[in-house]
Order: structure tokens, then sequence, then C-alpha cells
């Protein structure tokens, strides 16, 4: 009945499947970490989302994106992650803020800018803002931050080289700029000092694997011409970011205009300004001629809707930037203007402020807000071969973001669930240069109830400033 | 050594305290529930904010608003819920849903309005649309809304008697609107249909301590002035609240002025519509003179900022609403265009959106927000006497909402807190009629596993239904 097999066939097919895997064993190698069976959202070329999806890291860099089967064929790791049913996406790049403005949260509200600054934010910084200060600030943001999945924020404040030194203890990665403005700040009598600051932070976080030091000019109203120059010749000396305030206000506008006989950007554009990498922070009152310019001399933008709306700064022109192909990312400012650090509440009103003000519920979709929020920040930072997606040969900074909320059923688009029904509380793991900074919502490399205790010391020093 | 003190005095000075809380004891009476020592913000005519605050609950009913010490002198409870350190408010209304519609949340995307109705919307509704289906996307919306703070909703869907059955099993409070609409829908296939619908359904929970029944006229370019007029009559014969879509897009404006040679609130009140209770949802393009006449017909209006941003409907003048005293409150619109259901996001875009358009940072304060949140919500629903406010007398919806995460650091000002820096994650308990639905985040009237694996099941109809 029917033909028959011999033996030896028999026995060789039993043994094929043990030989086939151990081979395979062989031919594995060996990584870090492997961040198993998620629906990874890549911000690759193709914006690829491949559901289910895995992500193999050793020691700082993503080595391979590919199916669970894929992976787990041709990687072994030390450590695994299950991401099943979660998302997996590029860490979250904040391209504007000033962190340690957290202990500012909440102080003063809905009041006109100058009533603000000059009643609360500029007492309460003369009074408060110490080393110590910055440090218990900047440590608060950080975890705010690792819980809400940031991988990479660009600050600008006081002290910067105690930012660093927090940032890098917590193993979060920083562009930070020492801030240079014309009048005495808490770290600075001049802004000579400022530069002298700027110049020692540098060296100090020369090829640091997480620091970036960078520069932050104020802006073009609270600074002559040259000291901006001074400012534009150390960063190129040292290659280093420039982050400037730039056209955020009306008010900006005018005065700009008085004190220097020129709109903002000519400004700068007539002191040649620009570094290598130059971050403009708002960019809202911005005409078509200037987005040309800045697009010519490769300058990025970090668009800001949180803070813009709730101080009614105005509309940064998103669509015409990203039109025009300049590099675009997005910001939270600082907690005190907007009031958290929650990139998740940032990438979604980049997208509804843009809709509104065009009219066109087209605008800003959620994959473009996704993007801007991960690899176009990472580019306007100059830093978009290294960071911003999950690619092969990118640093592994990377996210898990749960989606099993009741508030995030049914889950039929995981880009849309991302950018309109998820929060900064919905991120479980946190890992920056493959490094787990948080798992499963707890936070490894700080210690919270410190960091909070330290906070409400701080606090009462900000509440008598303000009496 | 000293004087003696006579024994009899000091048997007296022992017996004192004794005696003092016997009396106490006899004086103080038993109420059900105590809300003790938080951070009350009571929205009372005073708006005053009583930190630490303790609030006795009996029955239904809220009987005293008061300090610790007072409410623990003058009453005893059967139970009492500890709310040191956060912030115990009224319960948040929704003045606007579509609560079923959570089913269609993410489900098509940044599309212009008509192509995301008719290639998604339209085609999912009538093929999934049952009763069933209402009571399953209700559920899960239900879950979403208790576990975020609100406790009541107004709504506007099919089935609406489902809608009832299972926000009444929940524990919650509704404004349930049966739809009118004049082409085939799936609970009626002709506007008569649905206003023998709305009828029965006015009579099976007439009296009812939570469902308020309720009819819903869509709005006036999808109906003619005879069905108009049919449910305006039926509203008023019947003491029912009438909600209807008005004003919402530009081209809704068009559309009514072609079909009635009239802007939308002229025809209304051409024909007469207004009930005793009329809330219009949205109201966008709105006029001056109509404000005026909204106002002296006492009607309502239900802000939308979310889905207004997200759809590109506009923005509501609620600056001007407020100043010609309409009443207002805040919606968030089905989750298919918002996307979820939560009112600190609702509360904190209606703050956002009227400073971004109105340029003015002092427009819509945190204050003024969370008051549209709550008692405006509950005047524009008719409601305003028995709703919204934390003072004796009136019913106890109230939620307690935690204030400890670290994005919620220094806390400064509890009313910015709540509206810029909190979540409808943060709220820990949510009561609703003097019960308890939701108490330190476990949801105690509703089954989670159940209520999201019955929506998974419905989620695969949707998926099918759009292929």
């Amino acid at each position: 009945m029917g033909f028959r097999i011999p033996a030896a066939a028999i026995a060789l097919l039993a043994a094929a499947p043990l030989a086939w895997s151990a081979v395979a064993a062989r031919q594995a190698s060996t990584v870090s970490l492997i961040v198993a069976n998620g629906i990874v959202i890549t911000v690759d070329g193709t914006r690829r989302v491949m559901n289910p999806g895995s992500v193999a890291i050793n020691g700082t860099e993503i080595v391979a994106v590919d199916t669970p089967a894929a992976i787990s064929a041709r990687y072994r790791s030390a450590d695994t992650i299950d991401a099943t049913g979660k998302v997996v996406m590029p860490g979250l790049i904040n391209t504007h803020t000033h962190a340690a403005m957290v202990m500012y949260r909440g102080l003063g509200n809905d009041l006109n800018l100058m009533d603000w600054l000059q009643k609360y934010i500029f007492p309460a910084e003369a009074r408060t803002v110490s080393p110590e200060f910055v440090r218990v600030g900047t440590r608060l943001a950080l975890l705010e931050m690792i819980q809400s999945g940031t991988t990479t924020f660009a600050d600008m404040y006081y002290f910067e080289e105690e930012v660093a030194k927090v940032t890098k203890a917590a193993g979060m990665r920083g562009v930070l700029g020492q801030t240079v403005i014309e009048f005495p700040v808490p770290d600075a009598k001049t802004p000579a000092d400022a530069l002298v600051r700027a110049e020692a932070f540098a060296r100090q976080f020369a090829h640091d694997e997480l620091i970036t030091p960078s520069i932050a000019p104020h802006s073009v109203y609270t600074l002559d011409a040259k000291t901006l120059t001074a400012v534009s010749q150390l960063a190129k000396r040292l290659m280093m970011p420039i982050q400037i305030h730039l056209a955020e206000t009306q008010v900006e506008i005018s005065l700009s205009q008085k004190r220097h006989q020129m709109r903002p950007v000519a400004i700068l554009d007539n002191l040649n300004f620009w570094a290598p990498t130059t971050l403009a922070a708002h960019g809202v009152w911005i005409n078509d001629d200037e987005i040309a310019l800045l697009k010519r001399r490769d300058v990025g933008v970090s668009n800001n809707p949180e803070s813009n709306m709730k101080l009614a700064s105005g509309t940064a022109p998103v669509m015409k930037y990203r039109k025009a192909g300049v590099s675009i990312g997005i910001g939270t400012d600082g907690a005190a203007s907007n009031n958290d650090l929650d990139m998740f509440e940032a990438m979604r009103q980049a997208a509804f402020q843009q809709k509104l003000v065009t009219m066109d519920p087209t605008a800003v979709s959620a994959a473009e807000a996704l993007e801007m929020a991960t690899l176009g920040g990472a580019r306007a930072l100059g830093r978009g071969q290294r960071l911003g997606s999950l690619e092969p040969g990118k640093l592994a900074d990377l996210i898990i973001v749960g989606m099993s909320k009741a508030r995030q059923q049914p889950l039929y688009d995981p880009v849309s669930q991302v950018v309109y029904a998820s929060r900064g509380d919905d991120v479980e793991t946190t890992i920056v240069n493959g490094r787990v900074l948080m798992r499963d919502r707890k936070v490894l490399t700080m210690d919270e109830a410190t960091v909070l205790r330290e906070a409400r010391v701080a606090a009462d020093l900000v509440r008598k400033a303000v009496q």
C-alpha cells in the first residue's frame, strides 16, 4: 500500500531540524539586548511599521530590525525584553527645553508674558538658581523625561555643566546649551563670563558619549552684535551646536528691529552667525524668504506648539518649513510655560495646532508628527545620521509604549494611537545608548523618592522667592 | 514644692475630653461617606479652594464641605476615603460625545471630513451598529470615562435605550440623546421611526436617578423644518432636553443656507425650536447677534476644542459666549474625532485654543477651564442646580485626583496643576450619586477584562466593515 520510504531517508529527515538549528546556533551572534515581538515603528526611509518585529541591540548600537523569527535565528542575547502588543519606536527628541525650570511649573498662570516673567520667573530665578538648584531641578526633569519616553533633550539654561553631570548620571542624552545673555545671571555677570564658562564646559565634556556641549545665546533682542559674533566664532572654533530663541513672539520682532534695524533672521545672517549646527527655537514669526534662507544656511528649527499656544506666541509655519526641506523637530519648552515635558502631548499639539490654523485636517498627519518628534528632531540637532530612527548602525535610543489601556482600544493604526491616544505615562521602557533607563515603569538610574524629596525642598525656596 | 491641685479638679480635667467627645458623638450625624483631608476645589460661588478640606456625603447628596476638623466633629461615616495631598473636585461633565464611537477610535486619520466620513465612519456604522455593538462600545467608553473622572456625559447616538441600560449598570450619570436624522440609520428607517423610539425611550427612563432621556436631532442640514418642529414639540411635551450639532463647520453653514435660506441659528429660532433645555454642540461659526439670541433663548453650548482642532472645524467664540452669559461647557466629541474621552485633555485644549486664537495668554484661565468642565457643563445641560460643584445639597458627583507624579511637581497652584499638568489617568477615585465607581484606580462597577475582551471582538467587525 503506497510506496515505502527507505529507513535511512527517515533517519536523515528526523535529524535535519536538529542539525539545522545546531548550524543556526553556531552562526548566531551574541548581542546585548533584544526587544522582541513588538509593533515596531521604525521611522526609517520607507516609514516601515513591522507588526510584529524585533530589534537587536549590541552595546550602544542597533544591529538589526527584522521579523521576530529572523532576529531569533540570527542573534542570541544576554537580555530580552518582550514587547508583545506594545509599540517599539525611536526615543523622543525634545529639541527645546529649559529642564531645571520644572521647578517653576505652574508658578504664575494665564498672565501676559511680561507680567509672568517680571512678577514670577525673573525674581524666582534671581533668588533661587544655584548649582544645587539646577541639579535638583534637572533631576526632576530627567525623571519626568525618562518616564515619558524622551531619550535626547536640547537644553538652554545656567550652570550647564551641572545639567551635564546629572544628565550623564541618569544615562540620558543631552545637547546642553550654556546660556549667554547680556544682563547678569546666576552663573555669569557678563556675556564675556558666559563665553568663558561655555568654553570650559565644552572642553570638560568633549567627546562624551551622551553629552554634546552647546552654546545658547538667548536671542537677538537680548544680545548685541559683538557678543553674537563672539558666540558664533566660539561655536565654530569648538564645533559646538548653537541654540538660540528665534522669532518667538511679535514683541521680539519689534524689539529686534528697534535694536538692530533688521528682523531677527537678517541680523544673524548679516553677522555670518550660523555654525555647522544651529537650532532656532520657536521660529514662529518667520516669512517665506526667511524660511528659504534658513534652509540655505542648514539651520534646524524647534517647533513648540504647547508653549506657543499657552503663551499666545503664535503658530510656527510648520507646513512651509517642511515643504522647504528645513529640518524641524518638536520641543516642549520649559515646563514653566507648557506645563510639562511630555513629548506625546507636544506631538499631538503639533498636529492639532497646524490643522486648526491652516484649516486643513490633513496638515501634519500622525506619521508626520511622530517623524518630527524623532528623526526630524535628530536632524534639527545635526544628529540625523546617528539618532531618530530604528535602523542598523544607529544609536540604540528607543522606547516601548504600552497599548493596553481602555483609552487606547481598539488598535487599528499604531501610529495614530501613539500620537492621538497615548501619553508619556504609557511608556513602559526607555533605552538610551543601549542602556535600559526605565524598565516596566521602574526608573533604574535615579532614585525617584530622593529626586522628589529634594524637589520639595527646592520648591520651598521658590515659594519664598516670590512671596 | 509648688501648689497642689485638688484631686477633685484632676478627676474633672481627666474626664473632660471624654465627656466632650461623648457629647460630640451624640451630636454627630452619621453619613455614608467622608472624603477627608484633601485639597478641595469647590467651584462654588466664591471659587473656594480648601487646603485641607473634607466633604461629607450622605446617600446621593453632599451634606457638608468644610475643614477636616469641622467635618470630623460633626459627622461619623460608614466609609472614609483619605485624600491627603490629593485634589478633591467636582466630577467632570462631558457635554458632547458619541460614546459608542470609541469603537472607531483611530479609524481613518488626518483626512478631509467628507473622505473620513464616507470612506470610514459611515460604512463602518452601516455595517456594525446594532444594540449589542452599542452596548459593547458604550461599556468601553464608560470604562474610559470612569477612569478619567467623568461623572456625567451627554450622548448622541443610536439605540440610546441600550446606552441607558449600560450607563445605569455602570453607575454613571447620562443625558442620553436618541438621534433623529433624515436618512435611514441602524435604529430607525425614517425620522418618524426615530421620534417613536425617542418617546418610548423617554417613558422607559422617566424619573430615573441617573439617566435623563434626551432627543438629538442631528443638525439643521440633515433635517427638514417639519421634522425639526416635530422634535421640538416632542421635547417640550415630555420635558426632554434637546441636543443638536449647531454651526460646527463652515460647510454646515453653506449647506444650511442652501437648504433653508437661513443660517443655522435663524432656522431654529424661526421654528420656535428651543426647548426648556437645549444644548448646541460645537457652536463654532456663530456671530455676535446669534450669541445674543442663544443667550435670550437660554440655549447652552458645548465647546469641543480637540475635535474642532483635529478636524480643522474652527474655533468657538468661547470668550464671547462667556461675556454674554451663555452657559458653556466642554465636550470631547466622539473618540473617533478627538481621539479620547479624557476631559483633562479637553480642559487644557479649551484654554490653549482660546489663548492662541485670541492672541491673549489671559484668555480662558485654568480656573475658567475647570469651571466650564464642571459647573459650566452642568448649567449648559440645565442641571446647574444639582450638579457641577461641591456644595451642600448638590448631588455627590466628585473625583479624587492624585498629585504625586514627577510631572506634577512642585505643587504651587492646584487649579493650574489640574488643568495644565494632570491627565485622566491621575484620577484615583470617581464617585457618582454618592456611589464609588472607581476606588484607587480599581473600577468597581464594571469588569475591565470583560469590557476589553468584548471590545476586541467588536473591533474585528469594524475591521471587516472597512476592508
